[in-house]
């Protein structure tokens, strides 16, 4: 028998990225960051008491939201901490938005939106980025006019790699009248040139959900580590709604270690961005079209006659696993490649390079 | 300006027990297992290599999936682990539930039931206990009655301590028609003299969802580790709710050496029942009514003329944390009290001797 509620017993579920762990196996095709963790991670697991175990975490992981709070120049009250992104996104919908009601994405963009507004019993509407990965013109309108109570916003985009100007945020911020998601997975290897800082957005805006992650900028994927920020307005609620112990005591430990090792982590982030340079001119100098990235990885389409779903079989076939999405007809003979280590993107070059003179 | 459903503007949030860490405090007041953890739980995260953590971990915690089916003779898809054993209580909810659908538990009962109903929209319906501590007559018709999508049924009973026998959950679960989640959450500390073994009830029913944690019989609250058992009929669309990765690689590996010390922790668990005894003696030597409990705390009605409260001042003021219920009208004049080490529980017993001496 199917005890299940109709959207869920409808839905398909999310499948996550490959994950194949064997040697030699190099991944560029889930985003994480290609270097180990700050050693002061490591240091901080090397201290945990299993004994503490005994009892339970402190339930809003007060300590790292000290350290989150301070790190962004904001108040403890301006901090949740959430068990990865994953649990943010879906709390922002479970809190703010009815069954029945709509929720806002401009495609193509991350598939977990469809599948968690889908369990919630939510519509999402989808609006189309122009050719260029910008949002659509008016698009507060559009989103008001849909009636939306969440719009998500992925900055820098996924799968594109394109930032949005702060400046345009804003505007929409003032416009929406409902809560706005900015999902800054990767916000962290945006050039520091740009001068991106949403923080400030929340001296204006009560609508504004800032959602970041120690997935991606501080290598912790492994560990489910996440916050957002924002004003009490949305603050308040979702603290009502998060599981009572939402985070475990040794990943609050280790989570701290890694935000307040700054210097450690920029490194990577500098790094990536070199290497982002790298690789993108080099796919140029293949025809691959590849708009400017401010991620960890670049979205490249390959030249008329190479098929990239062939390159991705190819690649996958020597190791390499890079993402291709065979669905979405805007991601049409496209690759997402996540930046490695300098080793890394030298061995996908010249394995693509090498792929291209045989086609 | 307000950006929350009604319902979650209009609930209020669960708070959890008092957690005072500091030297000297006895918490006796939210169930802890008083040993740590398993020596191998410790060597577990020696073993953790931070650098791995860069990566995502395995989506459904594969490896401790099939310890926990070894352990319990089922197989891996017979299992969702999860983030606390909260996590899966909400995920019930938010997976067979639609907004406005009704909730069932027998009160008294525990309060995080209410929270998660409302926060998901959800009507809780209430019945009472009798006076034993035992379900209504009927209780599967009054629940069908009352429409109830799924009910909550925590065996052993909280806050009483006492055990419902196997065979009447089967009734139960035979003629009731939504999900019944067993919530057995202090399961370990039952006598293996009465043989309580529900997995046995997953032969027969497809709407049985046995919740087990981490954090009580292994000692591993503050790890946040927990699973459900049932068939694929309430599994599968679990797993489709879940967040994409809900727990942590080191947790996943901590659990797992847990469960695999079985030794180490059954004989917590003998340490626990046999103190049991000689707390709830010594409390029913002083007057107090404690009915036979099965898990690791003792409900104590005080007697006549000394009054529950003051009790849990006196001893708050010593150091000694119990759990006091001043707004439930069953629990008037009771005492929670979580069995601890012999010598937690001579400190406790002394303290509360010598205040009823001078009262």
């Amino acid at each position: 028998m199917a005890y299940e509620r109709k959207n869920i017993e409808n839905m398909a579920a999310y499948i996550p990225g490959e994950q194949i762990d064997s040697p030699g196996i190099l991944k560029l095709n889930t985003n994480e960051n290609p270097y180990p963790p700050s050693p002061k991670v490591a240091a901080a697991l090397g201290k945990c008491d299993v004994a503490r175990l005994r009892q339970y975490p402190p339930p809003t992981a007060r300590s790292l939201q000290e350290s989150i709070a301070a790190r962004h120049g904001l108040s403890p009250d301006n901090v949740i901490v959430t068990n990865g992104g994953d649990e943010l996104l879906r709390m922002t919908i479970a809190t703010f938005a009815d069954s029945n009601d709509s929720i806002a994405v401009a495609r193509p963009t991350y598939t977990l939106y469809q599948v968690l507004a889908a369990a919630h019993g939510c519509k999402l509407t989808n609006f189309e980025l122009n050719e260029d990965w910008t949002h659509p013109e008016h698009y507060a309108d559009l989103l008001n006019k849909s009636g939306a109570k969440v719009c998500f916003l992925v900055n820098p985009h996924a799968p594109s790699g394109t930032l949005t100007a702060l400046e345009q945020i804003a505007l929409l911020a003032a416009e929406f009248q409902g809560v706005l998601l900015l999902d800054e997975a990767y916000i962290d290897f945006v050039d520091p040139a740009i001068s991106y800082q949403s923080e400030r957005l929340l001296e204006e805006f009560d609508n504004v959900l800032i959602l970041r992650t120690f997935s991606k900028g501080y290598s912790l994927a492994g560990l489910r580590m996440a916050y957002g920020l924002g004003n009490p307005a949305v603050i308040s609620p979702l603290m009502k709604t998060k599981d009572s112990y939402n985070t475990d005591l040794i990943s609050q430990s280790l989570a701290r270690a890694a935000i307040e090792d700054q210097e450690y982590a920029s490194e990577t982030w500098k790094n990536v961005r070199s290497e982002r340079q790298v690789v993108t001119a080099a796919l140029r100098e293949m025809g691959c079209v590849v708009p400017e990235s401010q991620s960890n990885f670049v979205l490249a389409t390959m030249p008329a006659g190479t098929s990239a779903e062939k390159i991705y079989l190819a690649l996958k076939d020597q190791g390499i696993l890079v993402r291709y999405f065979s669905t979405e007809e805007r991601l049409e003979n496209k690759l997402r490649i996540t930046i490695g280590t300098p080793q890394d993107n030298k061995r996908l070059l010249s394995a693509m390079s090498a792929l291209q003179e045989m086609s």
